[in-house]
């Protein structure tokens, strides 16, 4: 799925700032294509973007409303119908990472219809891919993974695409989660494929190209999560990585969701992901650690950083704190 | 999904008896729900059971006509429609395992919806699960694990289920894939689930039983198949087995469907699932090796089991040819 940009960004009624999570993620990487945000009477988030109405967004050149905003259960409010109906009366396509779909709207669906908009949700993929072939495409590839879900690999991929390009690299972000997609304007959900199409969908969207380019692909999960494994191995197995970077957050007590669950250790991480990414690609290796500090004593997250440089022979570093400039200088 | 019985095959215009294997499959182990075939005029397969009329079936008893034949691209023949839908009118359910949908034929569709009759697409579940929670769950648990696909997984699971209700003993095969539905009258294609619920609907078929009772789970890939290990590690994650069992077929030159992928030793096979079943079950182990001999000269086949053993300390058996018992005394 590809959208159009410039965004406007939909905030509804936002409970607070953690439900516009996905939407400050966008702003954050891509403050340059989201003109402007809308906001419901109530919302208590706020991205620092100008306060627009859907008609100067408009004239200001927007194409997609991007509904960057989750609730309970991950509805679509019937507080919204309103204004997303006349968002696309207004000419917008629509563009929503919720669970429940804007086309199972009736009055989005007829609207759209009507005025000839696209209602994209990019946890939906339509697209039917082909099985994995586990071939080797040319081209470079790089994959965060996780001890966890939720432990910067999405962070972590956009430094390094910001870096690679600013040294005049080849290298492009290819995103497989909600957030990301609206970053890169494209993507594929890939936790939302069909299972036997894990990897097959990853093949597709990290195709063959240039010797030189590197693709920064959005890692996802964790092969040590019980709930989303499944993801993670075929990513993996997809994206044939050349170069894994290893992600953490080392103030974590258990897995993401799974009470009593514990992280698995930074070694065996690093053994089980190689393992698994040598299948497809038999010189895959970790070249660096990222790790997130963000809620470790600000004294001791360079410590830590020390220590695992030590302990494991890789840069380690924290994408926020230090840049992730040393991992890219091994690689 | 839960299927009525008795069955009526419905073999078409099947080219040869391989475009019937899963009917094949259905017969082998549970002839006794399926009361009868049903061929149109070209068909080359051959189940053995008694030919009949729709007429003669309905009075026999049989509730559900099951297409249990593949053609090139998985599609609904043009040629079966009229059949199907006289099936219908007679009162039958109709279950299919083909990739496109019955559901999809609008004659089928509005047939089955007059009739109050069931359209049945195995492959497509419909059903919405949770994603998994690792959690431990009371009752037994036990999942054959592959080299690669198509090495005796459901073959091996079911001989197994056989010998352990022989013995008196309380189990129950879980079925994971279309044969295997066919044959259960029940399950789950985890194949065809979306990917971020493959272990929660592992989950979902495995439910917490008796503490003595095994569940015979059956297994889907390998973990060392590019196309198709994140439905094989979500599977292992969600049935969290107490007992794995490796099989393989060792005249295979490459995995299936990848030329030029080699098949991993049984040996790192054990040890990769056997770590990623640890993840949800510490005490999960190998307990026995199961390979399909049936391309190997048959005296050498004997030898090599008792190679196998000699190396692994496992039983090693071929279910066909020495039975399963072996496995169940190492439980």
């Amino acid at each position: 799925m590809s959208l159009k940009t410039p965004y406007l960004m939909f905030l509804g009624d936002a409970a607070d700032q953690l439900a516009a999570k996905t939407a400050s993620g966008v702003v954050h990487w891509r403050s340059e294509i989201c003109i402007g945000q809308l906001r419901l009477k109530g919302c208590n988030a706020d991205l620092g973007l100008p306060e627009m109405t859907l008609e100067a967004a408009v004239n200001a050149g927007a194409k997609t409303l991007v509904v960057g905003v989750a609730n309970r259960g991950g509805l679509i409010s019937k507080l919204w119908i309103d204004i997303l109906v006349r968002a696309l009366e207004a000419g917008f396509d629509i563009a929503s990472g919720l669970h429940s779909k804007l086309a199972d709207v009736p009055d989005l669906h007829e609207t759209a219809a009507r005025h000839g908009c696209k209602l994209i949700d990019i946890r939906h993929s339509e697209r039917l891919f082909e099985v994995g072939n586990g071939k080797k495409r040319r081209g470079k590839r790089l994959l965060p993974v996780g001890t966890d879900c939720s432990v910067g690999k999405m962070y972590t991929a956009l430094a390094l695409e910001r870096e690679m390009l600013a040294r005049g690299m080849n290298a492009t972000f290819r995103a497989t989660g909600q957030t990301g997609i609206f970053i890169a304007g494209e993507g594929i959900s890939v936790d939302a494929v069909v299972a036997d199409f894990i990897s097959g969908a990853t093949e597709w969207l990290t195709p063959e190209n240039e010797p030189d380019h590197w693709d920064i692909v959005e890692g996802q999960g964790s092969l040590f999560h019980a709930s989303y494994a499944g993801v993670s191995i075929g990513l993996i197995h997809g994206a044939q990585p050349d170069a894994l970077v290893l992600c953490h957050e080392p103030t974590r007590s258990h897995m993401r969701g799974l009470l009593g669950q514990a992280l698995p250790s930074i070694s065996d991480c690093i053994a089980a992901n190689e393992m698994a990414a040598q299948l497809t690609n038999p010189k895959s290796k970790c070249v660096g650690i990222s790790i997130d500090t963000h809620h470790m004593a600000s004294g001791s997250a360079l410590e830590y950083l020390a220590r695992l440089e030590n302990e494991y022979g890789l840069p380690a570093v924290d994408p926020v704190l230090t840049g992730v400039e040393k991992i890219l200088d091994n690689l």
